[in-house]
């Protein structure tokens, strides 16, 4: 018998954890990465391939899937998982974000956020109880607390009005979730820190939440337009704070150096669209950097993305070959190299994973900085 | 030791016929059909896909190849199966047909058709000498001849003036195909029928092309906008005419009713970029018809596109879920859509092989036909 959502960590290395999430649909090795799956779909890819990666986890967009195909329609057709083909584990997110950042003519209030769809026009209100029950039709494994990102910059005040009403949506998120006996049962809630760049403000979100209780954690606010140099601050006060037995989420991020910095602070789950939207957009990861497909050094070169990448793209075509396809705007350029940044993207978390168990994370991290930073192999 | 070509027949049914073409890289059942790899990649799928689909062979187009990457990088890079990881047999094209369709400024002489590239104007001649060339340094392994498609409706005068230019083309295009004897050692040449719809013609081209001697015989000039009624009236009269004992191709063909009458009137091979097309703008293949997955009537609709078919897109996917991917505009619907479409004009071929074989074309064709005019499955 599978665990409803159990978190086992083998081993430490400083700040940093390497563990298991146990859960119904399948185990989550940690320090994990999350391909986004936005509207039912990791773009480009069939769910297989993202598998093959070595993904163990997807996230799901609430806001995108409640306007489409709606939440009410997943669920007659017999859930996101059976809807998408992905049988393992997925978190949703609870809607807010995007609200906030995607549509038009929104208003806040005490209840929740009413908004006009980007689809069609119709007035929506999302509410705490609403996102519950919209992540609980959606059939998600672990659901995340309906609250406000708060946007950066802001003042200490209106930091500490946003993370106390994200407090309150809290409470209400764990009411909504708990409602749902049978879904509960089955699933996982976890909360969301907020209170921008104020230590203070962080600490009593941290305080606040483990009042209420929560099967894991989540950094909010940050990857938000702050930069890496605070983010990292705010994480060096936030983190030695943060409930240990429990996993820490940090939401949004990000680029191959954020989670490497982010890991040995003591983060557990990430999730990016990065490597998927590079994908689609010519931008290409190796352990030398990013690299830009498009440009013309790449035309004749017979050479993989990156030497030794256990990627189709990498297997099977030469740089020339991912250059030609995106040049040309084919559909497969696309398909190849969201491929091979997932892969990338995995293989980043399997050497921290490694690392951690092996006690020199350090080191680890500090060979990969270097690397990141020498820019792309030579031309031909 | 693989043959070069070699075309053996294995049953025949009235005018049709079904066999094994033997070449250096891998055997083509006919009647077959090729998807198209318009520019090194068949469009939104991996190669072992379109295999899997029962693809023998692919085509290519010169005309795009020519212009990105070029086919002398091509070549460098080792050919273009190397390129786009397809190691079976790929026909390509002679460029002409695309320079006509796809170019401005273009001016034809007896020398060849110059012509100005869409990607950066620059100005090229394309001869048969220079095509032969071209289709040689992609690593071709069925080389079609350099001809000019006559345009449809032609008078009886410049289909005739047209045709006799495409066979002192034909005859420059067998002198250069010989002149590269490696190449030639391994791979085919096929000449083109043409002549419009005018019997008289139609005869003497195939009398010239056979004067000539190639290894197959296509039928070109059909397709493009005469009708399905005027091609099948075309094919009755040219197809007993051909040569009995190589392939018959019929050049960008087409509807799954247009390649069932030709095979009944006893052509061996298409092409055609409808099954791939179609799948990028939503439309599906059924036995019940084309059908649009756009439509609303499909959104809560948990049965596959086809039943029975055993491409990812029905066995893993309902039709509400290639549904909700073509109206988000994901790629993965392209992805799902297209592959089913490839299965099924691959099915398509087998059952045709099949009834060939068993001497039953005609129930065969007239039950596919009486099924294909149904319309879709009842609505749930
Ligand atoms: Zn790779
Ligand atoms: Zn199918």
């Amino acid at each position: 018998m599978r665990e409803r959502f159990k978190y086992d960590i083998h081993a430490t290395d400083g700040a940093a954890r390497t563990g298991t999430i146990q859960m119904m649909r399948g185990d989550i090795r940690t320090p994990a990465f999350m391909p986004v799956g936005t509207a039912g779909t990791v773009k480009a890819m069939m769910p297989e391939s993202v598998r093959s990666t070595g993904a163990d986890i997807l996230l799901g967009n609430t806001y995108h899937l409640m306007l489409r195909p709606t939440a009410e329609r997943v669920h007659k057709l017999g859930g996101l998982h059976k809807f998408m083909n992905w049988d393992r584990p997925i978190l949703t997110d609870s809607g807010g974000f995007q609200v906030m950042s995607l549509t038009q003519l929104r208003k806040m209030s005490e209840e929740g956020v009413t908004f006009q769809s980007h689809l069609d026009g119709s007035k929506i209100l999302l509410t705490p109880e609403r996102s519950m029950e919209i992540q609980r039709l959606l059939g998600s494994d672990i659901m995340m607390c309906f609250d406000e990102c708060t946007p950066y910059p802001a003042t200490e005040d209106q930091a500490r009005q946003s993370m106390e009403l994200s407090m309150r949506w809290a409470q209400r998120s764990r009411d909504g979730f708990d409602s749902g006996t049978d879904h509960a049962a089955r699933s996982a809630l976890f909360g969301i820190v907020q209170g921008s760049v104020y230590e203070d403000l962080r600490f009593r979100s941290i305080d606040a939440l483990q009042e209420i209780g929560f099967d894991g954690y989540a950094v909010g606010g940050l990857a938000v337009g702050e930069g890496q140099e605070m983010m990292f601050r705010v994480l060096d006060f936030t983190m030695p704070r943060m409930p240990k037995e429990t996993p820490r989420y940090l939401m949004g991020v990000g680029k191959p150096d954020d989670i490497v910095g982010a890991v040995e602070r003591g983060i557990d789950m990430f999730d990016c669209v990065m490597p998927t939207r590079s994908g689609r957009t010519g931008q290409g990861f190796t352990w030398r950097g990013a690299i830009n497909m498009k440009n013309a050094r790449h035309k004749d070169d017979m050479r993989p993305i990156q030497e030794g990448c256990a990627c189709p793209a990498c297997t099977q075509y030469s740089r020339a070959y991912v250059h030609h396809l995106i040049r040309a705007g084919e559909i497969l350029g696309a398909m190849l190299l969201t491929w091979h940044n997932l892969q990338f993207y995995q293989d980043l978390m399997a050497g921290l994973r490694q690392a951690i168990s092996d006690g020199r994370l350090t080191e680890h991290a500090n060979n990969f900085r270097e690397t990141y930073a020498l820019g792309d192999i030579d031309p031909l």
